[in-house]
């Protein structure tokens, strides 16, 4: 009997926001996956710090530092050997992944090698999506209105697009990319609604107008345009 | 000193779905109020039911069946008058949502009648998105791939034009809409990859690739189109 391989969401970063399955789970498994930034420390094992076993087999998912380049496929290639190796044995692997592992996840590059053999099952978390609009006290979208989803790095082209068509608009790992950003909200007229959003539920959260976002914000950093607010009106 | 209300997202279903926090925070508050079908059992009571305490009041808010219309005002400014007469006594409020507060939320009714005057916080849950792309076993998205959330409500023009600008699509409030979202599918050669998603986490869930969907799809069901699933050959 093989192994079954758990995705495990765990919110974007405040412990307390894992879901009562994820942490049963990760208190009950031998074998606990994570990817880290090669020589770092891995932000998804520290959500999990305190609820993963003493006796737990860890593997660590030693990822190049290449942002906004597509992950090397020898190190997954490697960790999906790893791991297949502990379900071929019979053992549950739980794959620890910041936020949802269906929601721009690196979980995925894991699933993609193993869903074919091995039993899956994903245990979706809060993404960043919904902790950038708790923290920023702004509900997303409501009622008939569209919300979308887009990376800064797709570029200016994309972002005018999703910015025109949609009602409420969540751009993430914004990054160095931020000038084209606020332009683009900026040409939309947009601007005195969008908020800028770091490291959301975590000690150094940022929460503040899109005007005033720092120079340099980090990789994963969020602007948000909440829906009309029709239903304020109504 | 007034009272905090506490917005609190329960996830799609599934009590152990619920994040660390609400479940604490549940267990901690005296009042509580939720929204209840009128004549009906509240679905976001009974998935705090093991949670709240045997002392704590409750305030059911009927809200009236009328899908797609828009609930009546008069039912939210009588239940915000409920709750701010609690905060203004000094008590905390948790009002429990089905899913993330503020994404497709009831929540946002009673939020717009009382954030200007007492303190607020939101506690983020597993929206039906990421549970129904677990459900299904499908990624969302990846990369610099873009997603839209669009209701079928919308209507087809607005259903077409997501689907041609977006690698993901997630189309919610399915219900009696599903000819026309079976149609704007097919029309953008799409139907292939869609999965159609009811009662995520539940005991009764249904997945089903598009095709076989049920004739007649509950209201809050949902069509779902992975990304363009690049990074399974990269």
């Amino acid at each position: 009997m093989t192994g079954t391989l758990y995705g495990i969401g765990l919110g974007p970063g405040d412990p307390e926001l894992m879901t009562l399955r994820a942490h049963r789970l990760i208190g009950s498994l031998g074998v606990i996956a994570y990817p880290a930034p090669a020589g770092g420390e891995s932000f998804a094992r520290s959500i999990a710090a305190e609820t993963i076993r003493d006796d737990a087999t860890e593997i660590e998912i030693a990822v190049p530092m290449r942002t906004e380049r597509f992950p090397a496929q020898d190190i997954y290639d490697s960790a999906a050997r790893d791991i297949a190796q502990h379900l071929t044995g019979g053992k549950d692997v739980g794959l620890l992944c910041e936020g949802d592992p269906f929601f721009y996840g690196s979980f995925m590059y894991v699933f993609a090698r193993l869903a074919t053999d091995f039993p899956v099952e994903v245990v979706p978390g809060i993404t960043s999506l919904t902790a950038c609009a708790a923290a920023a006290g702004r509900p997303l979208s409501a009622r008939n209105e569209s919300l979308a989803v887009i990376p800064a790095p797709a570029g200016r082209q994309r972002l005018d697009a999703a910015i025109a068509a949609n009602d409420a608009i969540a751009i993430i790992k914004v990054g160095r990319h931020l000038p084209v950003v606020r332009d683009a909200i900026e040409a939309a007229g947009r601007t005195s609604r969008a908020v800028y959003i770091s490291h959301a539920t975590l000690s150094h959260q940022v929460v503040c107008p899109l005007a005033e976002a720092p120079e340099a914000p980090p990789y994963f950093s969020m602007v948000l345009i909440g829906g009309t607010d029709r239903f304020a009106h109504e």
